[in-house]
């Protein structure tokens, strides 16, 4: 039995990690981490855990953390994690950080998005988690970077296209749209029911998300050319759930039913992708709750353009199943345990 | 490894059915019955099961089922039901039926709430399916009739006071709210998205809902004497989710902390029942997509009344999941199989 | 032209009133004021202005206040109202407070639910602002008590029933639902979109909350005798809406015929409440947005209790448009002027 | 007092307009009709409407409907207009068609999308009523075509870029999202609460959607140049609200700043069209329930896109609220009668 920690376990990334590590037949929670809730049981944080998860919130420094699990998942904010994963690494630990610390290769790029980085050498280090394109490197990985929720959608739906060279990397236009559970789980008013309930809104237009230049990176290394996006995020009122629309010119002639054969093979073994037949398109509600990740593909012939929608779970498979697969990967489990189930409809 | 079948499929309940039952390692579906859909695989219907579930819907009268499947969920209406449940019993199958043909034990009530019943032998056979009440009877039963999703959450939050005689039965009011899926899948203009979302309303006000009938025989069996009650339910612009608010004037001198301390004994090795600590409240929202059933007591003193509220996920505990309880009870598997997974929250 | 100041404007009450004084006739807004959000234009604040409202929020102490505007509505937390409305009225002022500090007439009543009370002579004077029970005080007063969201639609909503005295107030169940609105626009993960939507609970359960006081002294009053409530309140996913179901044992043999008779005539002449018509019943979506109160009326003929259900929009009815209403009365306006729009449906 | 009739009240457009009407200075409702509904109070079928609206449906002929009113909208499916506008003009009374049988000038065009049009000569008469770039025209015309929902957010958000010719026009994406109203009130599994809520989708992907001919058709006038557009409209689970996010690649140097004072300058007098300040971008919420069309400008210099997003409620100013605009210029009463309400937030 892995005895696995959970640093940052009252954000909605931590209870989505202790629900389905509670029902992982291969692990135990060892030890949970909150500064805001030290001393409390997490399942009083989130009551939905009672009779499930029995572990109390601890607030704990990185050196204290080690001996406490074999295994670690960081679930806190960009800049904690790059000081808390050291320590962990230094001990012998394997760590799977869900922040963007370790995402981005090239150092000065993090640093010119996000701020300095103090462990420039782990990033060299670290994979990038994403088991359909890195299984095999994740597999032997101290350290792995769970990808952003929206590099998740967007890489796995384009990943096809841009490998074949299908499409012209210049036209590419990607409008996606997330749950609220994305923005976190601090006090603010934007994120208030009343202020998001019944409404849609984008944030964060004209190319200033910080998941851009993940995407540019996997998407340039999938095109082995520098590829630069049109990325606008939307905020849905729903908890979870994220569907990405992405537009890009066509360069072949390919047809719709060739570009449907591409993906249904590149993803037929796959557990968690799941290529919608010809004529039918995801939708959030049918990942909601599951590692699954749904891609649909239509041409537009008037246009010249293929239209790709990918829509996953923001919280699962765009953060803490897909932390699960991975870690699942690297102690050498069957990838799936614990991820198999069907998302919850209606 | 068991063959289940779904009678009934393409409604809320047999999603729900069919999402559990895709996880649970001591089954497999080998039939599922839809009228409106047959023919058509079951994940078309309902995208959410898509390499979960690859079962094709099928149009087979009773007769034909009978050998397709060792046991049977009848998710269809009531009244049909009671004309399939007989031939599959005949058949040597053991059968749970979600309709309320076969909850009511005197058929003359019965009769007076829906209409003429065409089996009454099979009514004084069927056990009702409420574990927590009625384990020992449900592992010996070949028929089953699970309860309704309202009485679910009303007796469980009920039973201990009335058990122990602690309330006037006669100052009941239940105050139910339950969300739209308890509506079913039809097509019909009231439980639209536009006539449903942010809105709140009543229905069947007056003593008229036809579970009523279900929670008087249960309660006044559990107060052995006959209890008449007061109850309203309302629909909740959520999908899933019961709250029902009991309400009761006490006969007795007992504190809150008694009272709490009756309801954490009487549950404690439940594993589906939590009481919530003193304190704190049940919330329709903590026990989304599980099979649990959260409890919470207060006493009002300045009127001397107690005040129980009861949560449930409708189309799980309320239904689905509860189905799949008494399956694990009557085929002699661990009870819980299945079931254990958190509640997924947010 | 009334020039009229927004004590308290960056709230959902505030909003709410510079929309419907936005678009009254007889008024301007000539002051508002907002801590937080001092200097900016209320429009920045909320958008939904832009083009409507062109006022800026001033932070602004009470005697500097007084001189902006003729008539003022104080939309400030309990406290800080019984500390501005002195200076405001001792300048000539007449004002409505939407506070609770003026609604409870026996002070130390008050004292005992909230905290100490700095004028209590203003208590006396105050008039409590429900024009369906208060008309002709409230024509003549300087200061108007708006009454609470809960208590406005429980009011309203029994008032024949306990004038008449048709029922036993000692059975009176209040089981309420409101709105998230109704719990204000500070920052606080309780109410944050991901903890409220798909979700239901109850809150303050056992007679904590603090409208009890302000019910029991208005339906006292009708009774003509004491009156204790059993009050639950509850969320609901709905940004505005209340629905109070209300449950009292009948003292008589009125049959629903009659009772529909008297509320109808109850209610006739009144611009703002509407008695459903028999066998139907009240949704707080076709009151959204406007200043209706619906009211549906049944009696379980099992239980010999009837029920009651009164739907308002808690910040239009039940907070900025009654006190619309009572400004308009105060100042000899038509009751109506500004008021009159339908619900918005869907 | 202008007489008005609502051709095909019953449905989501007909309800705001009777919604809309009903607080109209100016005009009566004269006559409503629904096939569904005929001899109901049209407040029993919608009964947001009581008190507030008394007109009772009929099930009335074109020729018996003429003389009941002066002026008509007909709020019915497209291919039943075109049956019945016909009568009316014929009749001598102005009409506004909420269809869109009179919306696209080449008949062959509209016979590519729809079906065959038996009135073509109508077509020719028929002004777009888009006031922004008609009024003129629209003030003395016979009968207007109402724009669709989708057009009315796309149009007014890129006609000053279009206009200027500061965008390539082959570059265009449109990604759309609409509230569920938009999908009308028809009783259908798809758009039942659970099917749609806590949920979002794409549909009609791939340059399929119907509103595409008639947005090329009014980008085409603009650009003075044939225009054609990828379009992918969606899903919202909200009831009213479209978000429009429009990319395209700019032709010229100019700044966000100067594009910012382009859009100002453009809608400066407009009462419906509110330019979000630079910084700021629209939100549905902010529009809901008013006729109100808020834009917000990007530029993104990393790719050479601008990005335009433009909200309305689908309902208002993308139908009903529109319609009644239309109606006053066409009546020569002031064009923002009745229509000036701020939007309703939260």
């Amino acid at each position: 039995m892995l005895r696995v920690g959970i640093v940052g376990a009252s954000g909605y990334t931590g209870v989505e990690l202790a629900r389905i590590l509670s029902a992982h037949p291969g692990v135990e929670i060892s030890v949970a981490t909150s500064r805001r809730y030290a001393d409390m049981p997490l399942a009083e944080v989130f009551p939905s855990l009672r009779k499930r998860v029995d572990i109390v919130c601890e607030n704990l420094a990185p050196d204290a953390l080690a001996d406490r699990a074999d295994f670690f998942f960081t679930a806190v904010p960009h800049k904690t994690a790059m000081d808390i994963v050291p320590v962990l690494l230094a001990e012998g630990k394997k760590v799977i950080d869900l922040s963007a610390d370790f995402r981005i290769r090239d150092v000065s790029v993090y640093e010119q998005w996000y701020q300095a980085h103090s462990s420039p050498e782990l990033v060299a280090e670290a994979v990038y988690g994403l088991p359909e394109l890195y299984r095999r490197k994740i597999c032997g990985a101290r350290l792995v970077a769970n990808p952003g929720c929206y590099p998740t959608s967007v890489i796995l739906g384009l990943a096809p296209l841009v490998r074949e060279r299908l499409i012209d990397p210049a036209t590419l236009v990607i409008d996606a749209k997330s749950g609220t559970s994305g923005a976190g789980r601090s006090a603010s008013v934007a994120t208030l029911f009343c202020e998001v309930t019944d409404g849609f809104r984008a944030y964060k237009v004209g190319g200033t998300h910080r998941h851009i230049p993940e995407m540019e990176q996997e998407l340039s290394a999938l095109a082995d050319c520098p590829v630069t996006i049109s990325f606008t995020p939307h905020l849905l009122p729903v908890s979870r759930g994220i569907l990405s629309t992405m537009y890009a010119a066509l360069t072949t002639d390919i047809t719709a039913g060739e570009l449907q054969s591409l993906y249904e093979a590149t993803y037929e073994d796959e557990p968690f992708v799941r290529v919608c037949p010809a004529g039918s398109l995801p939708a959030t509600q049918y990942v909601r709750g599951s590692n699954c990740c749904d891609i649909g593909i239509q041409v537009d012939e008037r246009t010249g353009r293929v239209i790709v929608l990918a829509a996953i779970d923001n919280i699962a498979k765009g953060a803490s199943g897909q932390a699960v697969q991975n870690m699942n990967l690297m102690t050498g489990l069957e990838e799936s345990t614990g991820l198999l189930g069907a998302p919850f409809f209606p």
